[in-house]
């Protein structure tokens, strides 16, 4: 059921910071037709940390009815702890989400076996299937290969995305959970050919909102054998990703700069009906949405604002 | 208002994992008993980012009403964004709290100026006073000084609590904050003594709640001049702090560790029922705790069990 | 000049810790047989940073004498600062080296423009070729990608060896030094086949000591565009590497365990006499090495001890 | 014998980057003139890493030459391995010094028990005593207080220099050479009050070159009991501190800044015929140095430029 690309969608905001429905919706309709194989809403990139609860369950809410079972919706249920974790997958379960997307708890500092334990608490609170997600860079807590090997032995999860933007750590993911059933997903947006090669089911880019035709078309050039392809999407999509250094950062934090490009570049394809991002981040100004205007059409995107 | 020894008291839990109300009315009256200046429901050591929302808002209640107004009680907002940190200050507001305790966003990279916004927000969203928190080691997003003395002379904040662990850095709060209102505290156990000669306003130690009366008896040397006094009870808690040492970190995290060993302390005090902590922490053994009780009886802290 | 597989050779000791001549010939013929592109002497896993001055001098200049010109042979000038390196380099440069391998200057923390005055400085001291060394674990310095493409459009140097770890850091090396003749390696062990694969001139494993000959049939399989055998190379080796992770971390360190493991490997294939390490290391126990017996076994190593 | 304060001198360069020999004797004799217990040549204030061996060997030479006996000089030998600091510690007590002061192993990743043996074979290779210098800040290689412990109850060091910034693990040093001759230093700049009224033997503070009398003002009045007075002096001596932050770090690195100004500090004081420091560090501007002379002024140090 989990495969091929999967990105970790915007969540729309209206200018007054309320979930942008409309624009969801749209963010959805265009995945679905560049051959999206799934939408994952509520991921670091959905700006889940930002989000309170009842915008998290509508996002996943809205995501589900616009995919209208065309594709499997992924919501994320990021939190700190355990029974926070639980009560956020219980919700995004009864929204209608096919799958639930949980790091290992965070501000705490938990023991590889508390990790552990942590997901099969979760796997039994809920019916649907649980993704692990692996990123250090938010959650300080890294989530060892021996524990992802256990779960995926004993059935607890179905998947695993890895955004540690280590290749070595991904090959040693895929090689803990061979022969299972379990779906390993990278989270980067900077070797998704190379992923792919190695055996990744899928692929969860945060650059794919902004050209989703472009992982497509990696994921279809490499299930071809045609490498060529696959590696020439792949460089056009890295320079791509030079909108999230477009953002001033003597003024702006990283995830205002990263998630802001990918919101402006969402809004100058005209996907979405504004920029906005949640509080405390600011904004990109003009002259950033003009640069990342040039980074866009330079890369081949087409922009029609 | 804010002053003297505000310990983070646990969050007794029963061993089902419900809060443990009977138990959290015996921690405060312990520290009212003690001569605490006030109570911290969760904090870190209230585990609250392994409680869900209605077992954080019970025990501000609870604590409020056993607290009975004879010394403020201070809850702990602890959440990835704005917009969640507000909810949670809006709720422990309504259930009657003096003050709300806040990190900066974390999970997320905010910007400096991002952490202003974030307090600002919060500090508009409710009418108690918004004590600031810095706690890298949980957070990994550190409260630079230049923000704590924006908000101090803004007057959005009335309080600091700096668990960095860097007595330079608490030098540059105290600096920062010079001329304002705004009352500086550590979150150190381990030089307490020194953070009040350097004119904190209190201290916030997780290790006041096995022995309360320690670190009202540092405060107060300190307050009468006698340095030697308040040098002598200082380094006996520093023994006792070996507590969160015993457990044996092969098979527990730091916060399973920590956080066990003072609620094992507690129950072997008679404060609380059961040393039982949430998910996903595992526990301490007997032999552990057995180790906690020599340990405990070394320093000289009266046991029950 | 610089190309193929250019392992970063152990120094070999007596059990005086005085450098064994014979063992190290031994080690450069080894190479040399198994169609390695060069040698690399004095690297990390040469253990230069332990060795003094003498013996980095004159295993250089035994390599030098073994390798007989059929090979380059490159010497790590590893230092904490300009001066330290410049003088290593002169007298690597006399040994008959025919390039030095250089990382940022350590201890101190350089900004990038002084990263780039270092090699600078280094390359008008010499008249052989510099190579940039990007080793972050262990200089937590790392080399920017913008210092790179400058040194590598100003002919300052002539190769760059990434050992961060980090492919997608790698792919952007590979891009700062587009349309220049710097030749780009990887250090890592795990990922040689996708590194060839994204155009690198060549590799630099340390477990290329171990299994030169696997590293070098990696390389002329991507050559050949034959993936799959590369892939499959890789994979054995990547179980080979397990090797590093035998010793007991209770009772040695990271550089102890690695290090200890490759040269027990070349001692028990029979190229060196010992597998003594430099002080202050300790070493493998035997029964360490019995388990690196049968790692080596199982990974199809021909054991000759 | 190791007491007081003992300022880890800078290493006064000429323009053309040789040592200057003559202002290296003004530097002492300022320090003597002061007050100083000692004078610490080839720390980390001293360029230590950045500069040649025999540049290290003359520094000492000078130094031991200009104390003349009246005080004790000792000497850095900050090298990587053992071996490599054995050399230089041979050659330092060649040169005359009284003690040498040696980091952990760096570069290379030592296990605790190794960190040990490392002191263990320095102690046995030379005749005069060992202290031992925590600065992971530089290393990235703590040194455990189990380690210290071990080596004081051994005999193996004389001294402990802690510049980890981290007072509750001061502290712990102080505990855990208690009943040995080990005299316990701070190398903190910003808490030497502190570090002296919890018993330190002294303090190595880098900003002791720009103004010793101050430092010594501090460890007399803490001597005499006047705490008001220590903590008035070190309050002025935290705002001199903020000469370090006037470099401008989008073009110097943390050691150019720092180093920078303690030296650009000593030229304002007329102690040092020239700023210059080693490559590839890069210099302080005109404006900088007179911001610089701005804040000395201020703090109520006398300029003579």
């Amino acid at each position: 059921m989990l495969r091929g690309v999967i990105p970790p969608v915007v969540t729309p905001l209206t200018d007054e910071r309320a979930l942008d429905e409309a624009s969801l919706v749209r963010v959805v309709e265009d995945q679905i037709a560049a051959g999206a194989g799934g939408v994952f809403v509520g991921g670091s990139t959905g700006e889940i940390a930002l989000l309170d609860d009842e915008t998290r369950v509508r996002a996943a809410e809205v995501a589900v009815e616009a995919a209208a079972r065309r594709v499997p919706v992924l919501a994320g249920v990021i939190d700190t702890g355990t029974a926070r974790v639980v009560r956020h997958a219980q919700r995004a379960q009864a929204a209608g989400v096919d799958a639930v997307v949980a790091t290992p708890p965070f501000y705490v500092a938990p023991h590889a076996d508390e990790i552990s334990r942590h997901y099969r608490l979760l796997a039994e609170a809920v019916s649907i299937p649980v993704v692990a997600y692996d990123i250090p860079s938010a959650t300080h807590v890294p989530l060892p290969a021996s524990v992802l090997g256990e779960l995926a032995r004993d059935g607890v999860i179905a998947g695993f995305k890895d955004s540690s933007g280590d290749i070595a750590g991904f090959r040693r993911a895929l090689d803990a959970v061979a022969g299972t059933d379990v779906a390993v997903f990278t989270g980067s947006e900077l070797f998704a050919d190379l992923a792919l090669e190695l055996g990744a089911a899928g692929i969860v880019p945060g650059l794919g909102n902004v050209d989703p035709a472009g992982y497509v078309a990696i994921e279809r050039a490499v299930a071809a054998g045609d490498i060529a392809t696959a590696r020439r999407e792949q460089e056009r999509l890295i320079r791509l990703f030079r909108i999230t250094e477009v953002g001033d950062r003597a003024r702006l934090g990283y995830t205002a700069a990263a998630l802001g490009a990918f919101k402006a570049a969402l809004w100058l394809r005209g996907v979405i009906a504004t920029p906005a991002t949640s509080a405390p981040l600011r904004a990109l100004d003009a002259a950033e949405i003009d640069e990342i205007r040039g980074v866009l059409v330079a890369g081949g995107v087409a922009i029609t604002r």
